[in-house]
């Protein structure tokens, strides 16, 4: 009992690396669809993000069915429920990977993003993607230098939305309100993913140490 | 034993209830503000949000000490970890109304909506006003007519968005970037405030049922 109960608890831990690496897979795609108008890697983020919301359902049922049949308690318990919130993490972070596609799929065979803002964009994304990199080598190690650091690399995506809302309120703004609209939402999708990588960093830190972090630890 | 576990879930679903009331009284200030320019108001709500925050992990806590102390299996199992999901929803809700009433106070003393979108944006915060209301009422009835309301008042508040991004696009707007990307961020805030009503009205729905909903149910 006790083996397949660690079988089990290994388990969720497999899928919530997987998960994560899929969701890295969505953000460089979705990136590079959204920098290059590619319609084709855009379709394939969109589709791709049902098997994200499909694992994340598995894993949840999962998690439920340890709760059931296993009883864990303490830590295990933490473990388990964390589970079920860093699973919410990572499907919203493919939905916001999905965004950035569909964003690409509605304004092509155009680009989004104006040139002037191409390279904050770019930087943005490399975060984005840096940060799945990094929350999936936490949920593999646990290593809370690793979660630090993803604290450091949402700083550096928080100064680029904040240029972006600079640039657009700045009197040398002058692109159409769509393409205004476009990019506001761009940057805050890519803003929004960041903060959900954090949310992982915080989870795991809680399940290491047992002391809720203050935001921004 | 068996009472206290009674009382004990009672209790769960009672907080629920609160932060549901809670976030109603959020969504109501913040749109007053937002509408009338009202930087107290907008303050208030703000600060309010902390305890919509603090009653979140309360509930949370109370859920895993359930778990951890009582066991529950079947269907009080999938109650408790249906109120974790159900306090991130209204956890989230009550973010929007913040980010709603941030608007407000960052462009104070002027009103952040033109005078062409006020009546759309109104009616907006008008139907996600109401879901609050049918959110608090299914929770304390769990009677699925009012889950059925939910989507159909979400599905008025995605026809308005819909409107703004048009209204937006189309060659008779000619407001300012900053302006038009207050309008965008403002009308998906409402629009995402809708969604997460809408995910406690499946989450119920599933409780009631014990079948998962697709979406748009």
């Amino acid at each position: 009992m006790r083996k397949v109960f660690q079988e089990e608890l290994t388990q969720v831990g497999d899928d919530l690396i997987e998960i994560s690496k899929l969701v890295s897979e969505a953000i460089e795609k979705a990136t590079t669809a959204f920098e290059g108008a590619d319609i084709d890697l855009a379709q394939d983020v969109i589709a791709a993000d049902a098997r994200i919301d499909f694992l994340q359902n598995g894993l949840d049922e999962r998690a439920i069915d340890i709760l059931a049949l296993q009883g864990p308690v303490a830590s295990d318990l933490r473990m388990i429920v964390g589970s079920l919130r860093m699973s919410a993490s990572l499907e919203r972070m493919g939905d916001l990977a999905r965004h950035v596609a569909q964003l690409a799929r509605l304004r092509y065979p155009a680009t989004v993003i104006p040139s002037s803002l191409t390279e904050t964009f770019k930087a943005m994304a490399r975060h984005d993607l840096q940060i799945t990199h990094q929350v999936t080598q936490l949920l593999e190690t646990r290593d809370l230098n690793v979660a630090r650091e993803i604290l450091k690399t949402n700083s550096a995506v928080d100064d680029l939305h904040l240029s972006v809302f600079k640039a657009i309120a700045s009197p040398d703004w002058n692109e159409t309100a769509s393409t205004t609209v476009d990019v506001a939402l761009a940057s805050r999708y890519f803003e929004r993913f960041a903060d959900h990588g954090v949310s992982v960093a915080r989870k795991v830190t809680y399940l290491v140490t047992g002391e809720w972090q203050p935001e921004g630890f």
